[in-house]
Order: structure tokens, then sequence, then C-alpha cells
């Protein structure tokens, strides 16, 4: 059986020594293992795949004997890699970002449950019901926006899932609606590679500047419009034949592979939030 | 012998037959044409490579027909293909882009020549004089803005140059500077991806932000700082490895590659300016 | 209205006076065109998007006039821009590019009408039925290659198709059955960056030989296997850590962009097969 | 004062700990530290930045006291971070990628020291010498194969370098010559991403197989031509636009980015040889 373990604590020396000595005192091989510590602000981040003895009695004594040999700042977790965090989708109208995870989930290639999706038009209900996949509208129209992110928040929580993603969910999120839940669970996939045309309508802004690239950025949702964590970019060439809407044609693809690149690095336990920004193993 | 029509004007319909039997008529065969019409605002740009009869009765009863059967607005040149243009290049401290160029130009791989190089620091100059071309140091230091800019402007009027290329010129152009040269003539390379980090350090920038590409942009200048016409734009992925000082030398192989490919577009007469983008064929 | 030229014949001078001079003499605007003379064999390619009068004895007078002034050997044909494509695709029983074509299809995004789907296995049945699409699946087991071939051509052929793309179909055509169709009615994606590994299991051969960039290409199907003109290839970056498994892995989503950018040329008529290349605009 | 640990051992249980645990013993503390272990052949691979202690005593008591812990069949060595690697340059007539070493030594962005060039033909020594390094002109003409590797051995082994770097130097290495180096210390640029176009002209076979990308591939020499352990590639795209000329000259930017990206990370001691494959950290 396999686990991931999970380090993050303040730099110090020996932590590697310590962490990999307690693992084999504990009869855990290390399979595969990363780690990274930021020069500026001294924090040590470590991801260890590890193979062995993980009856309760034994992982809760491991766990016990690492952190005490860790600063105290220390935080520790295990995470059983076979297991598929349970995802909430959140769309609008546009498909390509769900298809593309309503498909993968299928075919057995996305490394999480879909339990649920929500949208505030209805309009996507009729191709996630194909999946057998229940669907929510929860429309915006006639409510304040208030009112409306009370009842999505209602409909998601019944549901007990890990992470949320905005598959090009078009609503800004309140800042009552993102604290709401743990940062690292809300997941945003943004139609433009960060900073550069923040907000709305990125493909106008970038046919107006006349940019040679257009992108795509996936990041973690915080208070900040668009300024949260950035998890995963990546970019397309365009030319000057292309219009507003041929990029944003153009810009699907990269949308979708990049959300779907982050959200596997992200079920796979491999990034950490790091103040304003990730470690990604 | 081959010569290259640019053609530039209002569009309307027919224009590329006009064009064509013109050519057909005075024995100028196309080897290659491109052209492109804006949807916006109506504008029409062809760049074709004629062959055949340029001797100089021939050429200038050509472009008399030609004109006359185009729009009244139309700009219509012809580019001797052969011909290199003369080139003044600016620096600072920073060897790549310059490296790259001299290189280039050393072992015939870039359509230009170049006819001198001036920097504010007299580093560069070695190298520079290692190949023969001369190195003009206009300090900018116990002078003002304005007179160090003038002393670099006359240095470089003196050589009668075609372009003039900010291969890391670390100084910002006054509005005077720009508005001595046509729109088309100074050409600068940027390290970002415009418009993410417009201004100073964008390596410090990406780095705060987080980002996960970095890359540069080769554009012409105009007044606003980083807001001239794009030409070519490229980035490299980067991982929370990499700090601010890591970015920058992996950004330095950008620039120097996105500026690269910027000028030879414009030394081959591929790049017409479109308000502020370019169409580039 | 508007409808796409496509002329290609031996090159000559006067050509797009020719062909620009009829569009104008016919009231048909060029609208975008793209031209393309071969240096070795001397080939002309013309894909001009004209609007205008259609009706039926203006486009027929045209043709006949255009014609005439090609050189004899020319093909000229007038394709409607909006009329979608009818296709097949066969698969076997990977998901990735099929689902694509499915989810891009239901939203609207792929220029073409899936009007079947068949398989060597039934596996993917139940997948394409969620779509309202028929799927026939004609087994290989138990019978010769040859009626494999027959069964599956007369399944394909009731279907008036003008495309068939062979989405992961993990079986080689005979001879005879690609001699059936067309060249450049057979499309196909390989899993590899041809012409590195060809044949059977490039993932495989990928990892044997320790590359750090795996790739996919998208080719129409001759008897030579895997020697097709090719239309789009792409690639991305492996390390040591990808095993023969995760190189597939990561190269299915090559593999199905790949697939739909190859597609959309083709459907939208900007590929000219040209011996055994192909002429992309 | 830092220095990179390198370990090469058959993969066991607990040796993360065993070399992390001796580190902390004697003071030295990771600063970076990246490892794999292959899954066919069970062999393990580490790279240790470490900090601390390196007067010459601890340090060869720290060497004894890893190399006592790990298995027998263990290479451990201890590299300088900060000394300078020599290498020897071979060309023949191209300047781009001895130009690129040429600019990144003289700027002190190149890893090494270029103590020597030497080429087939006398044409790139003028270069050479603007930088102040020594070229050497070993001619074939007239002489055998034999004996003009004969004589460039005898040059290059009088200057004790670390590094051979074969910088489009267009003779194939008798097995001889490939035999008098140990493994990895010769380094060629190949000008395909292999094993596409493997031996002569591959732009010439890219052109006449179609190919919509080109590439270039950095790799260790070995007595098969084209197919010693590749350490990095890369690619761009072309179009059927490009002539084989055409694509030789794109394909020189690739070329010497792919050879200055893999001797960096040779030069900094991230690349392992294993079997016909690289680990590069």
């Amino acid at each position: 059986m396999q686990k991931i373990l999970l380090t993050e604590c303040t730099d110090a020396t020996g932590l590697i020594a310590k962490v990999a000595t307690t693992c084999f005192e504990f009869g855990l091989n290390i399979i595969r293992q990363d780690q990274f510590a930021t020069n500026d602000d001294n924090r040590f981040f470590m991801r260890s795949v590890l193979e062995g003895d993980f009856s309760e009695n034994n992982e809760s004594k491991f766990l016990q004997c690492v952190t005490a040999k860790l600063p105290d700042d220390a935080k520790v977790q295990l995470k059983d890699k076979a297991k598929l965090p349970r995802i909430a989708v959140l769309v609008t109208k546009e498909a390509h970002c769900l298809g593309d995870l309503l498909i993968k989930s299928y075919s057995g290639a996305l490394h999480a449950e879909i339990v649920m999706v929500a949208g505030n038009y209805p309009d996507l209900g009729e191709l996630v019901e194909k999946f057998g996949i229940p669907f929510h509208c929860v429309s915006h129209e006639g409510i304040s926006r208030e009112e409306q992110e009370e009842r999505m928040m209602k409909v998601i929580d019944d549901y007990n899932v890990d992470y949320i993603v905005l598959a090009k969910y078009m609503r800004i999120l309140s800042p009552k609606m993102v604290a709401h839940y743990p940062l690292g669970k809300l997941i945003n996939i943004h139609h433009s590679f960060l900073p550069a045309f923040i907000g709305a309508k990125p493909y106008q802004q970038a046919y107006d500047r006349g940019v040679k690239i257009i992108g795509a950025t996936a990041h973690f949702v915080t208070d900040n419009l668009d300024e949260g964590p950035i998890i995963e970019q990546d970019v397309i060439k365009v030319t000057h034949r292309y219009d507003a809407s041929e990029m944003a044609k153009a810009g699907r693809d990269v949308e979708r592979i990049v959300l779907l690149r982050a959200l596997n690095k992200v079920f796979d336990n491999k990034v950490f939030i790091h103040g304003n920004k990730t470690v990604v193993f």
C-alpha cells in the first residue's frame, strides 16, 4: 500500500534526515521524494511517496514520531494515494472544460470523482446528465448576488466535496463565499496568462493590445480577483489574423489542457500553497 | 532580380486583381504574396515578392501604374530584397542580445549591417570592437537626461541608419527622442510577455507573482512605455525553484531569440504597423 | 454568402492576376487568399475565400471562365463554407480522441457532423450512444482481416461520408481498404512525432530510447504504414521520471489536440495534398 | 562553501535516510536534493547540494562514512560547485553553436572555461582568436581518418580537458576515438529530434518527409552513431513554406539553445548516465 507524506515547516538542518530515518525505522520505504526550501522566508516543503505497513497502529505512531522530530510549526499529513477526492464542478454555459472533465472521468483518466455539477444557467445540464452525474441549476436571475451564492453553497455543501472546480464559471465570487471554504479548495481556470488581462473579456483585451501569444492560468481562488496562487499556465501563438472570437476559440484548447494539468497535480497531492505562490512537485 | 512590393490602403474590392494584373503587364512575376484585410477598420496590407525587369524605367512606370489603380490613401513601396538595412544597436551592460547580433552578423546570418553600437556604459565596447564595429559610449552620468539623449541622437544620426535596435538599452526614451525618429525605426526588446509586468524589474515582478511562465516581447517604440506595436513574443516555463535572478538568466535566452526573430521579420519587410498592432507576414 | 475556391495547377506567371480578375469580373470579393508555389516541382496552390453572388448561373459561368484561363492540368473546386462535412469515426478502446470529437461536436465546435462511429471492440459504444450517434461494432475476432475490412467498409459506406477519421483505431488497414477510398478521405492520428517510432508501441520505443520529447502526428492514410502526408504534429517534454505508460498518458493530450487541429484544417478546406506532403494554409 | 554530492548505486530501503543522516552528523546542510530510482533495473541516483565544513579532514571522513553505509556498488563523488570545468570545442565551418559558447563564456554565463577550439577547417579560427582562445586546425585533407583523429586527440589531450563539445563538428568519430575517452566526456549536438533522421543531412530528410516540426538533440557520444544517451531535445514548428535550407536556418536556433541547455546541466553535475539514457535533475 502507498501513502503520500506531506511535510511543511520552517526550514532547519537535518529535516530530510529526520523524516527519512523515521520512515526507515517504521519500515516505510521512500518510493519517490521531492523537497524544496525557500530562500526568502525559509519554509521547507516535502512530498514523499511511502510504501509499507500502514496499519492504524503503525501509521499513528509514525506520524507522532515524525511530528515530534520536526519544528513546532510543522504540518504533517498522510494521504491515501488510491483514494479519489470528491469534486464539485461549477459552470456557466461553455462546455469545453466541463466536457474534458466528464470524458476524462468517464474513461478513468481523472484522479477524482465528479459528484455533482452546478451552473448558473441550465444549458449544460443535458450534457452532465448523459454521464449520470447530478446537475443543479442555481440561477442568479431575479435574486441578489448574496442570495444566489447562499443557494449555491448550500447545494455544494450537501455533497461533502474535497475540491470545487470553477470550470468557466463566469461569476466573480464574493469575499464571503471565498471565505466559506478553506484556501486550496476552490480552483479556477482564468482565460489569460495572468497577470496579463485581469478581469473581464481577456480575449478582447488581448486582441486590442495586439499580442502574439494568448494563454490560460489555473489558480487557487482568493479574495483578490485573479490574484490567487498560480498552479499552472500555458500559452499558444496567435497572429494578426485572429480576431477576438478566434482568439477565444483557440484559447479554449489551452484552457482545458491547463485546467486538467493543474487538477491532476492537485489531486495527486503535488501542490503546496506558499503565500501567494505554489510549490508544484 | 527580386524586389518586395509593399501595399497598404483602404480595403476595396478588386485590389488583388489590380495589383496582380499590373505586375503581369509589366512582366513582373509574383514569387510569393501575402495579404490581409482588417475587419474592424477596413485596412488592406499586401507584401508581394516580385521577380523580373527592375530597370529604372520599367520600375517607375510600374509604380505609377499600380498607384493610379489603388485608393487615394495607398502607400506603395518597392524594396530591394538584396539590400542590407543599416542598423545601430543601443546597449547598456548586458551582452546576450548584442552578442547574438554580432555573431549572426559575423557569420552572415543577419539580414542587416551593424554600422555602430552605442552604450550608456563603456562595458560592452571591448566586445564590439573585436568585430571591427565602432562603439560609442554616451554616458548619462553627470548630465541631464535631455543632454544625454541629444548626444546619443547626434552619434546615431551621423551613421544614417535605417533601424535603431534597443538591445537591452536600460533607459526609457523621452517623448522627444521617440518623436525624433519615424514610427517603425526604433525596435525594443522587453523582458516580459507584455502586457504583463510593464516597467522596471519584470523578473522580480514575475517572481513575486509566482508565475509559471516568463517571456519576452519585441516591439516598436512609441511614446507610451512598453505599449508600442508588438512584433514577436515567446515564453518559457519556470517553476517554484527559480528565484528572480534565475528567471532573469533563463529569460535571457528568450529575449535574444525573440529579438532576432523580430528583426529578421522587420529587415525582410514582413512587418506592417497598423495602429497599435502589427501585421506580420 | 461565402464559398472557398481551391485552385491547384502547374505554376505559371499571372495565375493570381487571372483568378483575381475573374473574381472581380463576376462580382466575387476576395475576403482572404493564400497561395503557395513549390520550388522543386513547380506546383501552384491557392485557397480564396470569396463573397458574392453564388447563384447557380453565376457560379457555373465563373468556374468555367476561371478554368479556361488556367493551365490545362488545373483542378478548381468551389466549397460551400457553411456546409458541414459528414464524418465516420473509427475507434478501438481508447476514449480520449473520440471523447474530444464528441464533446466538440456536441458543443458546436467541430466543423463537421459525426454521422457514425465504428469500433472493432464494443467498449466505446456506450459513450457514443450517450450522444445519440449510431455505433457499430465490427469485431475482428474469429474472422479474417479481409472479412473484417469488408464488413467495416460496408458499414461505413452506408453513411455516405466525406471523411473517415481513425481516432486511435488500432488496426493497420490493408492496401485494399486504403485503395477503396480516395487519397485524402482517411485521416489517422499516430502516437509519435513521425518519422520517429514508426509502427507498434511507439511510447515503449520512446521510453527505451530515452527521449526527452514525445509527440503525435495527424496524417492522411496511404499504403505505406505511417508514411502518409503529414497534416499536423506537436510534442511535449518528458523526463526520466516517465515510464512508458506515463508517456502514453501524457501523450494522449497531444494526440487529441493534434487530431483536432488537423481535422479543423481539413474540414475548413485549408489542406492540399502534394505528393507525400501537405500544403496547409 | 558548497559541494555537490553525487550518489549512484543499487536501490535499497533507507538510502535517503543513510545519506541524510551522515550529512547531518558531519554538519553538512542539504540545500537542495533530487533523487530518482528506476523501476526496471533498480538503480538509485541522487544529487545533493551540501553546505558546511569541507576541510580536507572532514570531507574525506564524510565520504568514507557515506560509502560504508551504501551498497557495495555505490559510486560517490563530491564536486566543487564553484570550480569551472575545462572544455574543448570541436567545430567544422558553422559558427552558430560555437558563437553562442564564446559569447556566453565571454559574458560569464557559461559554467565552464573554453580552453581551446579545434576544427577540421580553418574557417572559424579568426572568430575564436577574437576571444583570446587558442584555435587549432586539424585538417582531414590528404590524410587517413585514423591519422586525422590521432592528431586531433593529441591536440585535445594536451589541454587536459574535462569535456569535449562537438559543436557542429561534421565528422563521424571512429570507435577508436570514442573509446579513447570515458563515456560522458564527449557531448554532441545533432540537428534532428532523434531518433528521427539519424545520419547525414537531417534537414533534407525532414524536408523530403514533409514534417511540421524540426528539432535538435544534445547527447553523449557512444560507438553507435546518434544513438548515445540523450541529454536534451527541443523542436520548432515549420510549414510547407520552408525548403531544406530554410529548415536548416530555423533549426540553427534550436541547435544552439539545446546545446547550451544540455551543457549547463552537465557542467552543473545534474546529469547521470544510465545505460543508454540519462537522468537529468
